[in-house]
């Protein structure tokens, strides 16, 4: 296995958890940035041309796991990896930004839900999608259908 | 940081990294298995709701990483933020499969790309889509159309 290093850190309005929307119908429009460290900055060349990026991080502030939580969006239990809960055996997070400009080794970005701090272990260009009507969302279908 | 455990690992067809289909137009079809440790299969309560999950998973078979590398899919130089290459400087690899059902601790799914015996790190929910018609490829659509 391997031990995890930052390749930058995200610059997020948000300071604490409780400040970024959960639960039903959250939407994610913050704007932020990726600042990637000047040793990796060459790893960035061309991806000015994606307009979407997949940003793995980690959940530096969380700690242990839970293999059921109940989630923001619901009030029954569901498994960790039904979820995208930060109380993971591993304690990855990922956010599908959208890429609005890059400055240098700064990556100014849309979508942001990370706290101000968040180390970046690495970013993949967004390649395609699954159509939205394939799409089963399980127990998080149930409780909108149920919010109704 | 962390140090990464593996929650589970992949049973794969692929052997080899030759035998992955890769490239412009590569498909990935194959089905395979996810196969979770006792100690996790908790996690997964509630999962069989969703149609395609997350994976994360660790390249442990690849050593070291490149700021800057030519893909299977072209022939110019690209970084490797804006590539899925392999050598990264966290060694995590992505791949969004079908869930085609659940057995225990067995995930049967399409769309594998990983070798046999990966570890698996994450696995999270797919909760929603980019339209495809807002997705902006770069390098990649670039390659696309001068092949054609």
């Amino acid at each position: 296995m391997f031990t995890s290093r930052p390749i930058g850190f995200v610059q997020s309005l948000y300071k604490e958890s409780k400040e970024i929307p959960k639960g039903l119908g959250a939407k994610h429009e913050a704007e932020g940035v990726l600042t990637i460290l000047p040793e990796f900055e060459t790893g960035l060349t061309d991806i000015d041309g994606f307009s979407h990026l997949i940003v793995l991080w980690e959940f530096d502030r969380s700690q242990g796991f839970d293999l059921l939580g109940t989630p923001p969006s619901d009030n029954r239990p569901h498994g960790v990896f039904a979820t995208r809960s930060p109380r993971r055996p591993n304690p990855i997070g990922l956010t599908i930004v959208e890429l609005r400009r890059r400055d240098g080794a700064d990556l100014h970005v849309r979508g942001v839900d990370m706290l101000d701090g968040t180390p970046i272990l690495d970013i993949k260009p967004l390649l395609s999608s699954i159509p939205a009507e394939k799409l089963r969302r399980g127990w998080l279908a149930e409780a909108e259908a149920h919010k109704k």
